[in-house]
């Protein structure tokens, strides 16, 4: 895989699970977040988490956006939806050429009904990134990981995760990205359009997460065995 | 559960997978169709299939779909989304006070980008059928459930299915209709606003088996244990 891997956004809800789990796979991550100290003090903090587990590690670093965009080989788009139509622009020209992931579900709660989707003018949110950073490959995935049992470090994940793109370096590398994430199988799903039904069902993940009082995932049945994984 | 069940549009894809399960579970079952020679034909062909097998069964009948709602206490409605528009109001008063539970997936198949979800005025497929019999309770399930799988009598399904509505009554008989089945395990997914994550999940899906030439379902990570199947 090209390395290193940048998470932009990646002091959000996402980012601190994704970054601590690659991190223990020997992948060097850069953590961005919109102002310089804040991607400071998540990497000092996440690797001070990973010091605890006293299993090894490669030491995040953490900076702003920009800096992560530039430098990264790879960058994962760990912002909420709201935030990356502000911040993607900037970023284009130090993205142009590199593989970029997306991972938001673009959603709201209503009083009335939970969480609900919300519609995208491109489709999806992966759309959305492929508008705004036409000079990049977009893959999406990671919707349906629960952030909350990504942070378990010693959890193995036991989950699938669905892998769409329209470009096939850009697809793989996700699905690279997936593999190192212990007990996770990346599944191909097909185009990138087909991200936004991937990210719809992470909405209605999170009624199920509601009822039960517990964090989803999903698992395919019925799929042949992945030869480069085993989970 | 109140009984019978009937199956609308019966003779189709999901119909016949579903009428026999049911049959072989001890619940008797009315394949409807447009026309009554075709639904006693479909029956006749079932309880044929049924009788191979070996197995108690309760024999399946078949009539046109005016009697089969008629008849039913339940009624799964198997025709394709394309057909049900034109179906059900003739059928309201029929079913009215009945539950009555959504299945079909409103999509098409693109040249480009293979199978693609078809956006429904009233937002889904079952939000549909609920405009078109409001004097039923609707609950909608069975998306993900692949016909061929079904078919295919010997074999456990090891798959959940995400039921969905507004009506408590409808949502708890669809989840008894899902225990039905051997190794499905329902799974609630809240309000029938949601059918439409639990309808696109399924184009995904179909590119997922596009892919891996399979017929994949879903099961859900993390859920407590069901205390009322063994799915």
């Amino acid at each position: 895989m090209d390395l290193p891997v940048a998470l932009l956004g990646g002091t959000g809800k996402l980012g601190p699970g994704l970054a601590m789990r690659f991190a223990r796979a020997g992948v060097p991550v850069l953590v961005g977040s919109r102002e310089a100290e804040k991607g400071v003090a998540a990497a000092g903090d996440i690797n001070e988490k990973l010091r605890a587990t006293l299993v090894d590690f490669v030491p995040v670093e953490g900076m702003d956006n920009a800096w992560a965009a530039t430098r990264a080989r790879v960058a994962v788009i760990t912002v909420p939806f709201e935030g990356q139509a502000a911040m993607l622009p900037g970023l284009a020209e130090s993205l142009a050429g590199k593989v970029v992931v997306s991972t938001a579900v673009p959603m709201r709660f209503d009083e009335v009904l939970g969480p609900v989707h919300v519609d995208v003018a491109e489709g999806s949110a992966a759309q959305q990134v492929a508008a705004l950073l036409p000079k990049s490959s977009i893959a999406a995935g990671f919707h349906s990981v629960s952030s909350a049992e990504l942070k378990k470090l010693s959890r193995s994940l036991d989950e699938h995760v669905v892998i769409t793109g329209d470009d096939d370096d850009a697809k793989r590398t996700a699905m690279e990205l997936v593999r190192l994430l212990p007990g996770a199988r990346p599944v191909d799903g097909g185009r990138l359009h087909g991200a936004r039904y991937s990210e719809q069902l992470t909405v209605l993940l999170l009624s199920v997460n509601a009822i039960y009082r517990t964090h989803s995932g999903i698992k395919l049945t019925n799929l042949p065995p992945d030869p480069q994984s085993e989970g």
